[in-house]
């Protein structure tokens, strides 16, 4: 049962941006310039990240929610991003995303782990300085949102089939429309 | 030295808010609305929050920033906030600060920690719904915050003096200042 008192019918974030707008606002602008606002990163790509970084930290409602975004937006669709977040150095993805997931993974443990020699490999395999710093800071905002749903012992959607509805809104109309 | 290349002058977050004003954007309207908007808790306990969580996760830059920044704005000065962020339990603060620092450092560990205990013993103190709320996203945006500083490897400033100038601004002017 969640910690406060959040509509029942509304599972994971969706009932926390309810519960308080005013931290909703700034909180759904930051997903959508992150995961979706201009960039050499795909949505695709970037929601791939925010899904391995949310499967790493075992928040299941935002790790099923990314995975379904990624999954509607990548051309392998789910059972790649099944590899992907279940062991990424051996699924069929760039080596450059490869880098990338890797920096994010450190980042999820702590940010003093991102060393020069996994910056460096993914510079040297085509990564942008603006694709590494959205890449620490789409992991960096995952722990915060990971910790912000588990923190408040959110509870899960009744049936998966929230995500796959959650994806096709988010494809349509981006993140700002759930504080519209 | 920075994996990214930052303004070598603008120490910290400062130099990310900098290099990438599309996300600074949301950031700062994050940390004005969390630790400066209306709330039934005074800035100097949210910043002290901020504080504890940033020590914790060992990010030199958001520990002294938000130290400074709590002490500006906490009677006892930064001789009260050294000591609720060494050991919060035996800090002359009240026992719904401690109570709400207690689930904060839970939160900073992993959302999950955060037990019904923990935050039953919040609420007895006085704690409300929303400042149980707020506690937990306050932990959980640091735990963003000082993994974006320390995942890019951003330097500290020559003077701890930076960190009084900007609990000044910030005292005066909140953090959308930074970004205009």
């Amino acid at each position: 049962m969640p910690h406060i008192k959040v509509d029942p019918a509304l599972p994971g974030i969706i009932g926390l941006f309810d519960y308080r707008p005013e931290t909703a606002k700034p909180l759904s602008e930051l997903a959508e310039v992150l995961l979706r606002g201009p960039s050499s990163l795909t949505p695709g790509e970037r929601e791939l990240i925010a899904a391995a970084v949310s499967r790493g930290n075992e928040c299941n409602f935002c790790a099923s929610a990314h995975e379904a975004f990624a999954a509607a937006q990548l051309d392998g669709g789910m059972a790649l991003v099944e590899l992907a977040t279940g062991d990424y150095t051996s699924a069929p993805i760039s080596d450059k995303l490869k880098a990338l997931l890797k920096i994010a993974l450190l980042v999820r443990e702590d940010g003093r782990k991102v060393d020069d020699a996994s910056v460096d490999a993914a510079k040297a395999l085509g990564a942008s300085e603006v694709e590494i710093h959205d890449t620490v800071l789409i992991a960096a905002a995952f722990c915060m949102f990971n910790r912000y749903v588990d923190g408040l012992a959110t509870r899960l959607p009744d049936s998966p089939e929230v995500y796959q509805e959650r994806a096709r809104q988010i494809v349509k109309s981006g993140y700002l429309r759930v504080v519209e």
